[in-house]
């Protein structure tokens, strides 16, 4: 927290730039929305460590100037960038480390870890659950590897990476339980296109990421099978009472469904053709096999992961979650998608 | 309440087949709308009154078998149908007359009204305020033609009338104070392609469809703007609170401001194409003036005169809307859109 709060200092008084390599921030992973928090991250503070898992990634990115994989239309100065293929190295030697792998591949990379990172602030912007652990990203930092709660922030809210690249104005939440490490991560991150507001409901967001993109998948799959607009309204409705059922079983905050974290991040997730889930969704729907559509996804469709691990975690809290139930039942279950969503229609309202 | 139930009894009991002239069902409008919601009735019911200001317009409809204006491609059996250009006759013969008309026009047809409606079961399905009156239209009825409150209703949910005539499932919900004649007039709608739910919160309803409508030009401006998905989800967010605040000052029912009759008819409304206000609204964010976009739709933005009417009502409620203020001030006082909507971005979260 004093990092942070040094950082933040250092935000309110940008004439001295933020220069520093020892206790700077890093982001660890090289997908999309890790490439556009780095963008956001680095435009403000001049200097980023960065892991990314491939080294010959690393290469390319320093030869062309942007990230060979994902969103490369975004140019970075590589010089204010220090990229590490090692995790431990950049564990090491930064204070800030910004987790964005997807949730499935996420302890895979921190079976490397060998450093002590309990002294550490970490930021988990992954939209999943641990795998096998059935816990949010912030609960498996806290519980195995020993960060106190309030060294742990989430960020959430509506933000398709492809358009943080193009500088189109984003609302950003973070979530801590400090309030005061969280107003100072979010000066970290505010730009003229990134709006950040803060919260306490930490595990709120994080539930509310995982659950959206198992709606999104469900929408997708509603309008593979031709339902219209009127229709995915009513289930985006069905959606957002069925997120807010399950997080006032598991997290009773005080917090307001209908904040951006919360629909916000639904309706982007359900609507936006930039969304993936949506897309593997759509494939299911129009008749593809759940193994065919991720053969023809170039990305993970982290709902896929997310339905199996909700239904898990829903098995303690038995909260009515018929829109999950029927993902699942789509997904794992081979259930026909047509007759799952009409039986699914007569729960709406 | 008497007619609804012997034709509730009729629906239950679909071996008589409704065929009641006398006591029946009328529909005042000739829109796209009220040709959905014809279609709908007449499918249940096997006849209607339909009264069309125009004659001509009935004379044409006669003859192809279809609205010769909207939803050109709905074919209907016109034997089922007694057209009236008369408001008086038709109001005369059935007892049950659901208005579905522009707001704007709708106290025009009205004048021309001398017999006594008080005693008829008034349906509305008017999105809209009363111009000059300030009042939704249920309470028009109560107060102006002396229509028991119980025998009022009103139909919301998100329903593109094009949806309805392509069979495309579509939920609605019936407000009324009697929660009875909510269910018996539910079950003359519901078919295969239309659920039904009930409700006594008449006049939120009736208010959420009206300042759906303002947000809907809102989300076209910004969509005209070029703001992204990302925003688009933080503005639809903000939307949905301001309209809770504003029901909630005036209306103080037990709601759920998540349920399909308010956030479902909001996001259709601002996500669809097929949503008018938000093809005004997109047209104004491009840098078309008020009055050429206007000139360039051939069907009535009903956002543009309910953003003034919710202006006048909210001088006596108070309620901060500054989504609302926005759109009148783009629509009514000149401000540059683009500086308008860029004020607004601070204010939202």
């Amino acid at each position: 927290m004093s990092f942070i709060n040094n950082l933040w200092q250092k935000v309110l008084h940008p004439t001295k730039p933020w220069g520093g390599v020892e206790g700077g921030i890093a982001i660890i992973g090289g997908g999309s929305w890790a490439t556009a928090i780095a963008k956001i991250v680095v435009g403000r503070t001049g200097h980023i460590g960065w892991y990314m898992r491939r080294s010959d990634r690393i290469a390319e990115f320093k030869r062309l100037g942007h990230n060979p994989a994902y969103l490369t239309t975004l140019n970075f100065d590589v010089s204010q960038i220090s990229f590490y293929a090692d995790l431990n190295a950049v564990a090491r030697k930064y204070d800030t480390l910004i987790f964005v792998t997807p949730s499935p591949y996420l302890k895979n990379h921190l079976a490397k870890l060998t450093a002590d990172i309990s002294g550490k602030t970490i930021v988990t912007a992954v939209k999943g659950i641990v795998p096998d652990e059935d816990m949010v990203v912030s609960e498996y930092f806290h519980t195995r590897y020993n960060v106190p709660q309030d060294h742990i922030l989430c960020i959430g809210g509506p933000s398709h990476a492809e358009e943080v690249a193009m500088d189109r104005l984003t609302y950003l939440t973070i979530g801590c339980t400090a309030e005061k490490t969280a107003e100072a991560f979010a000066n970290v991150l505010r730009s003229d296109y990134v709006r950040v507001e803060t919260s306490e409901d930490i595990m709120g967001i994080e539930y509310a990421a995982v659950l959206k993109n198992v709606y999104a998948i469900c929408a997708g799959i509603c309008n593979g099978l031709r339902y219209g607009d009127n229709f995915m309204a009513v289930l985006l409705t069905n959606c957002v009472r069925e997120m807010d059922r399950y997080l006032t079983a598991v997290s009773p905050a005080k917090r307001n469904i209908c904040d951006s974290a919360y629909l916000g991040d639904l309706t982007v997730t359900c609507y936006s053709n930039f969304s993936r889930n949506r897309t593997f969704g759509t494939m299911i729907g129009r008749g593809y096999s759940v193994k065919s559509a991720q053969l023809e996804m170039k990305m993970v469709a982290e709902g896929y992961y997310g339905t199996k691990c909700m239904m898990e975690l829903n098995k303690q809290a038995k909260v009515d979650m018929p829109i999950l139930n029927t993902v699942y039942d789509i997904l794992y279950r081979q259930v026909n998608p047509a007759k799952a969503i009409l039986t699914l229609t007569e729960k709406l309202t």
